[in-house]
């Protein structure tokens, strides 16, 4: 009995994951609903099994026999907050992927790739509370190992060994890393996720590569056409500068920072209370902290803050001022000023920031209500963010923790970064174990959350309908299957470097070729005969897909229904020259 | 004492690493000598210190001190069996993956992502003696989780998922995958390594994928320019057929398989003392075995097979036969014929193999003294391979182990792969419980060892002096810098897709900004001036790098020492109008 029990469950949660993975790949509805009435009737079946049960004095008799059988059947499930991408998610994601790259190198960057796991001393001590975070492998008889947290560690573990070959670099890495985080999937937040970051290496004049790599996300985000965003900066020591100026104790200036980190999340009066009844901050030196963090603008913003004595009077301030007032100029140069908001309250969490700071927001990854780019009036207070709801759960270990109401999140920045001009020199003074080491090496980068942005690009996709394949010819034969002939045919156009493909039957039914060509959308049938082979030509069917009311409809050429007769020796050319052909490397289809 | 020779020994393997990744990068050499020169100083040093360590009585009170030093220090390096890959290498590694992926969807694939650790049950039993080599993770309170060991299984779980919803696909992946196997680097054996698969599913008519997948892997092998390789193919039910024929006794088939599958690097003399002395087979069956498995050849050979009554009344044997018959007929359709060699010792040592097998090689993957395609004598007897050499060393733990002496072995196979008709039906009926499932899905594919590829088209690069960058323009200006004239030009030129950088100083001198961009190898460079960009122009420089005597030199475009004067706001057309610019594109520089 519990044998069977058992079976159901994991069926059940076989056809769970079955169903996640098709909807999220935008499956059709019909074979949706399947497996959704499917699952509906195990469900039923588990609730009357276990009535069943209940009943059954000799439920607790079969629980060995339970057991053995256990052990054989395996559960067919990708790992907790992973998932299997498949044909048309990873068509959409290959394309952002592609357009990242492409920016990465039109702004003179090249690529570095470093192993998905590292000595586990190298991402000790860089990752504060989050170091929980971390997955670790298990030792099997070799060196102790972590799966990478994140691309800059890496990095700088890489520009460290480099020494002083190499200083001055534009580097680029794309890849996955790992996080033993709550997984939220439907938001893109996983534990196996993809960043693509870019980094600044080197001793350059002040500013100008804070201003390359925001400039960079600027463009990034504009050609992957993810909406409306802003990119939120600010200055760790202008931050410290206030906090001084305010007169947090010293000691009390990291902690303090990080309450203002969640002022994207929390109201002003929740955080005010972490600082004061949690953290111990005298109420008042709260409320002149309440002051400061609330201001967001542009370089109207920077010349107040000038002009505020007190804060300009503050060595920290003052100089996290001028670097902005540098950036402002250079950022105008770039034409980006527009995208840009000088946010007080931007702290970000990670201790081995040391100058700019900033993340990048669009609209659909912010919570219900936000807006980017709302109008700036730095006199006015923020208005209150909607107010976070926490729920008390139990985690993998049994133990209560609070977990965030993910309806009143959104999927957060899909960018951020900043300026780290001491963790490659840790690395070079921790393995010299001279703390005065030389090894230094000031940087600048951004990472790119590319699971998040492909939450916010792949409805749209969906909606529009766009191609999963591209695949352009479909080779195929009436009569007797021809199926030498078609493979002599596809070759040829394969080796020109066409993508064909024909049907792998020996005699398929000329609608069944047809159907096979159609649902990859394939714009060009092209129909082999006896005649036609003996003639040297072939028959070619232009056709082209269009989205009406939300499906996809077959569009012949005007004068097409028949085809074409197309000589065989000039058919590749002829299919370069079609205005078909022509929209498809535009990028039209 | 003892601290000091620590920190001696640490920095010596810090140094032996950064010279080891330099020296694979292709680094200049006089870096390269700088990094040797200062790991022999080292090395002289730790003698030194050792000597005077032995002579000194007061080493081990020295040694609590030691070792907490010890704690603080970390090695700077990457996990055994792994590395970085810098910026030179990526740009080639890129290229290469680059003609695989288009030829994967030229061959009408789409592309599949899993997650790079699956649940530890999904690859237990699929390996064979080889699950010693995956790498586990952690258990921390979740799943028990490994990292993936190769595409095809986590392909086999996907398609499992799927379930019936999707059986006929064609499906390529390109990541990497982990075995802890020995590393040797050099050759591209790693512990980390990049696999580039595709496989074809479902239910077609009998050896046309079969024939889909050989073709694919002679357009991949032919584009990326490898030099000269042979695809040996050989049946597993022809193998299976040769020993029932021979008199092996049925559960010792396998066993004597994978004896066979060793002839490819051992003496037909030492496989047989494994067949008989360590497997107990009688030495006159070995023979026999001997007798066929020594024949490679095309078409002929298999009409001398069909001709042998004794296997051709043999069931499994006949079937491979047919089976071989057909795919010969196709593949000479697709005109591979010439690249195919027929190889009766090919066994492959996987279990899960129903089919064809086959495996790639190149003339400089293969063991000294190969020769790809040789002539085909089916009558002469194999040249003896060199004797591999092993000698005894200690692994990990500890035990002793035997090693293969590298140097008589070359990288290897390339690409491998071969039918696999019954693992995707394993997983449906493991986790339905259900040994009858109807979950099966008959399966062929070819895994193609990225890593390997590269080691053998890097050496090329480097000795052609490709480019390692795509940077086409250089902006630069003299007299005082012109910093936001340059920004506002890069910004424009990449705005419009322009692959642009300049140097990142405020008042940089003109020598040096050329300096810059010739590092880059750069073929434009742009200056502006306080005039030209008053009377909106910029002078232009083109110049192109040649290869002279292993060294890049610069040559300038005829009659353009000075450089040519283009107005500014016909620069970017100007630019695509050019001859380098074209040869670029065409990528002939």
């Amino acid at each position: 009995m519990a044998s069977s029990l058992d079976a159901l469950e994991r069926e059940i949660e076989t056809q769970n994951a079955l169903f996640h993975e098709l909807r999220l790949s935008g499956s059709d509805p019909a074979g949706l609903e399947e497996v959704k009435k499917k699952l509906g009737e195990l469900k039923r079946s588990l609730g009357q099994a276990k009535a069943k049960a209940a009943g059954d004095s000799s439920a607790a008799s079969g629980s060995k026999d339970g057991a053995a059988k256990k052990k054989e059947r395996i559960l067919l499930k990708t790992p907790k907050g992973t998932r299997d991408y498949g044909p048309t998610e990873m068509f959409c994601r290959e394309y952002v992927e592609r357009i990242v790259k492409d920016c990465f190198t039109t702004y003179g960057g090249s690529c570095l790739d470093t192993p998905v796991f590292e000595r586990k001393e190298i991402l000790a001590g860089k990752y504060g509370e989050d170091a929980k975070l971390i997955f670790d492998l298990m030792d099997q008889g070799g060196e102790q190992l972590s799966l990478r947290y994140d691309h800059t560690v890496p990095l700088a573990r890489y520009l460290a060994m480099m020494g002083g070959t190499n200083t001055q670099s534009k580097l680029w890495q794309v890849g996955k890393v790992y996080r033993r985080d709550n997984p939220v999937m439907s938001k893109g937040r996983m534990r196996e996720f993809s960043q693509a970051d870019f980094d600044i290496s080197g001793v350059w004049d002040p500013m100008i590569p804070d201003a390359e790599v925001i400039s960079l996300v600027c463009t990034i985000l504009s050609k992957l056409d993810v909406g409306e965003f802003t990119i939120k900066i600010n200055h760790r020591r202008i931050l410290d500068g206030i906090f001084e100026v305010c007169g947090v104790p010293a000691d009390k200036i990291r902690t303090i920072s990080s309450a203002v980190d969640k002022l994207d999340k929390l109201p002003w009066a929740d955080v005010k209370k972490e600082m004061t009844e949690e953290k111990g901050l005298d109420p008042s030196v709260a409320d002149r902290i309440g002051e400061y963090v609330k201001h967001k603008g542009g370089p109207e913003l920077l010349d107040q803050l000038f002009a505020d004595t007190a804060l300009s009077a503050n060595a920290s301030a003052k100089q996290g001022l001028e670097d902005m007032g540098l950036l402002f100029t250079y950022l105008s140069a770039y034409n980006v000023l527009d995208k840009i908001s000088f946010d007080m309250s931007l702290a970000r969490g990670l201790d081995y920031y040391t100058g700019i700071i900033y993340e990048a927001i669009v609209e659909a990854s912010a919570p219900p209500g936000f807006k980017a780019n709302p109008p700036v009036d730095p006199s006015s207070a923020p208005a209150a963010p909607p107010k976070k709801k926490t729920k008390k759960v139990k985690n993998e270990n049994g133990e209560e923790e609070e977990e965030i109401d993910e309806s009143q999140v959104g999927v957060g920045s899909i960018a951020a970064g900043g300026r780290y001009d001491n963790l490659v020199g840790m690395f070079s003074a921790a393995a010299s174990g001279d703390a005065k080491s030389k090894g230094s090496i000031p940087c600048i980068g951004i990472s790119i959350g590319l699971d998040r942005i492909f939450a916010i690009v792949w409805p749209r996709w969906v909606e529009k309908g766009i191609r999963s394949k591209e695949t352009m010819v479909y080779i195929m034969a009436a009569g007797d299957g021809l199926l030498v002939e078609r493979m002599k045919l596809v070759k040829e156009l394969r080796d020109a470097g066409i993508k064909a493909d024909f049907l792998a039957k020996k005699k398929p039914k000329l609608p069944v070729q047809f159907a096979a060509g159609e649902r990859d959308e394939v714009p060009f049938a092209v129909i082999l005969g006896e005649n036609e082979i003996k003639e040297g030509y072939v028959m070619v069917k232009q056709q082209r897909w269009e989205m009406v009311d939300g499906k996809k409809v077959k569009v012949l050429a005007e004068g097409d229904e028949k085809g074409e007769r197309v000589n065989r020796g000039q058919l590749i050319d002829w299919l370069r020259a079609t205005q078909i052909w022509k929209d498809w490397e535009e990028g039209k289809l």
